[in-house]
């Protein structure tokens, strides 16, 4: 059985792997030229980070593919119907609640206290000290309405409940979400002060935020884009900011990554751009490499593996 | 009996004011010219702002002063043991514990998060987003010394708490204090991740956070200066930041504000200057005032006065 690392790993990360599992082959996508990467990828029989989707549709050997992200929409327009016959796709979902919940909160925080404007402040060794307190608000008490259940919106709603907020969560089955219908949320977007976007990209996520949807919110609500891009109406966000429609953004995730230079963001007022960031933590591919090998454990033992990405789902 | 109000009250505050005691006789400092403020002052039972220190010296008919603030520091060098004879002095201890705590758990989110990097970088509109995202780190589960059992830092611990952090409170007392020598503190600096210091201004508190002290900390800690300046070794921080002795810092209070335009602490590298903007919140005078006026209630009706600050402990 050939592994192949497409993930770029350390010498340290190399052999904590290889210590795991005396005997097995691993061949490493980094020590091989360009142009044999994807041979050496054709004979694998699992593989371990994002390869292009191509090489997937046209894979003979592949059983298992271990991403090192959570997010899985490069893939989902491949023939998952022929393909998952015989190839596993497990992902890093769940992997990046803390982290995402920790820069959604740290944006939140900076809007509220000013955060954004004492550092930009500092470079200018400027001091307005009472005229900014003026400006600051707490996040104490606030109603939050966040979109999406999952690792993220779950470990940022205990973090909200720490303020004392009223926090509503909006996801597709009773059991995790307060409310799951578009027009539950229209209803009460009027009335919150943040709306927080944690979903990942399906067909109903895409434009969920949509020009009348983001309407509905008070001019002193906040919107915090995380997970996917695709969920906003980025030109219609950028117009409410820039007439200040609402008191602020913070968006991690944009449609098109680098922000292009020309991109209403980069100027529109009260808006945090945290450049897709968020997921990170300290050490981040010794853990994902750490997933990988007790998921690699379970296929050597014949269990079954943890993270399947469900292709009906799309996550 | 005349009140004097020192502190400036727009006409809605001015309003709520006079309807809560109808009769009695208000005198506004903002209406006087400024030549006439102190002869005003001295004709008052009842002062609700902070007037400078020496007109509470040479006072005559005082009898109390409630000030719109926490600290008392500028007043704590008169002769209380004979002016507490006649004259109640209140203050606003409890007031700032939820803002200050926002601010302070903000500026600590936004270091380990990059945000003041991430809106510098946004001027410039510069994409640096996997470089960023590689120097992140997590709050989750770090070891946090908190200097100052009050209201702050009550208050932060519960937020921290959310995070998993171990929260290690210090204090005088033992009721509220998990380690109360500084032997006890000296011993832990150097396993923890944060130090946050909020504390009174006192006798014991001054310079408390010195050279040696500061020099115990790991460089992976950051420091986080709320409440008072005249805690902290200014020259000594400053140092340790820029030769990377530390991971950041966060400064709210200094020991002159406005900052002077040659403090290190301008320049010094991983440190976020929030300037003494960390007690601000939503309508912040009305809140005060409405803590005038329920005192003013119980002054009227002979109940005891909340908030008497004791001369002998200095808060």
């Amino acid at each position: 059985m050939e592994i192949f690392i497409h993930q770029s790993l350390d010498l340290r990360q190399r052999d904590f792997l290889e210590k795991n599992f005396p005997g097995k082959q691993f061949v490493y996508g980094d020590d091989l030229p360009k142009t044999e990467r994807e041979k050496a990828f054709m004979r694998a029989e699992v593989v371990f980070g994002n390869v292009s989707s191509g090489w997937i549709s046209r894979s003979e050997n592949l059983r298992w593919i271990q991403l090192a992200s959570a997010g899985v929409n490069q893939y989902i327009r491949l023939d998952w119907e022929n393909l998952s016959k015989k190839i596993n796709l497990t992902n890093l979902s769940g992997f990046f609640g803390i982290s995402v919940a920790e820069t959604a909160l740290a944006g939140i925080l900076a809007l509220y206290r000013r955060i954004d404007h004492l550092a930009r402040l500092q470079v200018s060794k400027t001091w307005r000290g009472k005229e900014e307190r003026e400006l600051v608000r707490t996040l104490w008490q606030k109603k939050v309405v966040i979109l999406g259940p999952g690792a993220i919106g779950g470990h940022l709603k205990r973090l909200l409940l720490a303020f004392d907020c009223e926090v509503i969560m909006y996801g597709r089955r009773r059991e995790n979400a307060d409310i799951i219908t578009a027009e539950e949320l229209d209803q009460l977007l009027p009335g919150i002060d943040i709306l927080v976007a944690a979903l990942p990209e399906t067909e109903e996520t895409i434009n969920f935020l949509n020009r009348q949807r983001l309407a509905l919110l008070s001019p002193a609500a906040m919107l915090v884009s995380m997970g996917r891009g695709s969920v906003l109406d980025e030109t219609a966000l950028a117009e409410m900011l820039h007439s200040q429609k609402l008191l602020g953004a913070v968006v991690d995730v944009t449609i098109e990554e680098p922000l292009p230079e020309d991109h209403a963001f980069w100027t529109s007022p009260c808006t945090l751009l945290t450049q897709h960031t968020s997921g990170g933590f300290e050490d981040e591919v010794s853990a994902f490499l750490k997933f990988f090998v007790a998921n690699l454990h379970r296929y050597i033992e014949g269990n079954p593996l943890v993270n399947i990405v469900d292709w009906k789902k799309g996550y």
